[in-house]
């Protein structure tokens, strides 16, 4: 990608390196928020690890997404990025989209599940984004935005399948990098929350290139453990139901054809949990941080709490960081949730 | 204060100035968190004004208090901080006492109504302090207090007439000061929530030595402005009631003695704000910040937010810093708040 900006990469290359992060890093200075890396005397005694949380609930629109979608639009020429931008999400790429394109003060336009959260919905409008809805049993998401996108001659920003998206995710792990060398911490893991792969997938590239001996996992709802499955088996593994996880920003079906690689580069292995559990980690959120994590965004975490309860995480790893990597919940879902 | 450590401040002195303040960064480094500065597109649209929120929320015991606490027990001399520590309080300077204490590993008491909320006696106890209850209607909790004190030899930190208590709230202001500049923005106004006044009185001394134009306000639940009439007038005022908000971090009867000097020297006049303000402005975080904010740390926010909506605020001040204090409210509580 660093040489040439529109080739797709080659069957043996993997789709980013670092020197495409560090370049994404300096795109967004002053754009994406240096999110805090915190540590909890509360969250430890918990876990009876030390963890590090990397708090992308606080970025820019809620959630990580802005990162990718910020640097995917900045490496765009000037005339190409004015004719506008359209993606299709289920709420934080479409929120980091829409954010990014108003930066730019360029047209957006979003393919949204209709059944998507009701404030994510909002905040896009808020954003000056136009919405066009589908249905997740039915439409071709994909397709629509294509269309769309062709009729105006804008750009399609997929959500992880694209070398800009993957590397604006991995600035993260720049970060984490430099905030646990300022704690005087060397982490030995890291676990990431995982959809279509592109925030860990980026992050992994650059923790990867930092801690060469860091054991890194992919986080995922119990029903959605295409990720896990493909990094043990040869080929792509696909979930075999589509909705039915509290967490809807991770759902996609398969893992990315840019991500998957990168992910069995770096990763030891693939981590679940069950939606019990991820609702047992958005209140231990709220009670050890303070902070608001959505669903999805307590994956990495669920997943921590899990293996530990199950036994399942090698003693030697010490001192882990989770991403909590959205905030993005409806108020009336979050309490009923933190009330339980 | 920095000539000598155990002299009282003469009456006409104020008890702190820049230098405090400075020493107490230092001691905090490495120990508070620095906390993120945010600007929000979301509450900017909101709000019709620019506005940054310090999001002390995030501080480490999930509050400001933990500032001055550390402050406090790290200028003692480390015959007399082994001695141990106590203080009385119902929340937020409770835990900041504790998770300090547990740091320098000394003994903590604190004296807390044996009808505090549950989480915040598990939190006193997870950092390791002990507890001894008192009833509200029949004991004296200071002198209790006091009495333990003098019983083990241990320092007594009272919650804000401390010079070093104050020092140490006032590293907020220094931080926003070079936060903000490095997002290149001059602030016009800053509001600082208010009980006995440490948090502002801190505040106040860094943020005018660093904008000596800047306009600064305290805010207050509506029953509860003694600190607003104590600055237009000649006498410190009483509240009339001693409790009935839902700001329960914001009761106290009167300005602090060491406080008031200073909130009079710097500080333009004092804002309030109803409860059900408080209550939008804690679903205002939520929302368009992503940040959890108990009752009281919302009193900012909600100033603000009353003060447009009277159009009471100069329309000259366009640049607003509010301080988001504290996080610590009861999942059941912040439940209904949200979701209402």
């Amino acid at each position: 990608m660093t040489s040439s900006d529109s080739a797709p990469p080659s069957a043996s290359a993997l789709a980013i390196g670092l020197a495409d992060i560090e370049q994404a890093a300096a795109r967004l200075t002053g754009y994406a928020r240096e999110t805090p890396l915190i540590e909890s005397t509360l969250l430890n005694q918990r876990l009876g690890r030390r963890v590090l949380v990397k708090a992308e609930c606080l970025q820019r629109t809620g959630s990580f997404k802005f990162r990718g979608a910020y640097n995917r639009l900045a490496a765009l020429t000037p005339e190409v990025r004015s004719r506008g931008v359209v993606a299709f999400s289920s709420g934080n790429h479409a929120q980091g989209i829409a954010a990014a394109a108003q930066f730019f003060d360029i047209p957006a336009t979003i393919v949204m599940p209709k059944d998507a959260p009701s404030s994510k919905i909002k905040n896009v409008r808020s954003y000056g984004a136009e919405i066009r809805f589908h249905d997740r049993e039915r439409d071709d998401r994909a397709a629509m935005a294509r269309a769309i996108a062709s009729e105006n001659g804008a750009t399609l920003v997929p959500p992880y399948d694209d070398p800009y998206v993957i590397a604006g995710q991995g600035t993260i792990g720049l970060e984490v990098a430099r905030q646990a060398n300022q704690m005087g911490i060397i982490p030995d893991a890291m676990i990431i929350c995982c959809s279509g792969g592109g925030l860990a997938a980026g992050i992994g590239t650059a923790m990867a290139a930092h801690y060469p001996g860091i054991k890194l996992y992919t986080a995922e709802p119990a029903l959605f453990d295409d990720t896990a499955r493909s990094l043990v088996g040869t080929e792509p593994a696909f979930n075999t139901v589509a909705t039915g996880s509290i967490c809807d920003a991770l759902m996609a079906r398969t893992p990315g054809e840019m991500t998957l690689p990168i992910l069995r580069r770096y990763f030891a292995g693939g981590l679940t949990a069950e939606d019990s559990v991820i609702c047992r980690a958005m209140r231990a959120a709220f009670e050890d941080l303070r902070m608001i994590a959505e669903p999805g965004g307590a994956a990495a975490l669920a997943a921590l709490m899990t293996a530990i309860e199950e036994d399942r995480l090698p003693a030697e790893l010490q001192v882990i960081v989770v991403i909590l990597s959205g905030g993005n919940v409806d108020p009336a879902l979050y309490a009923s949730i933190i009330a339980d």
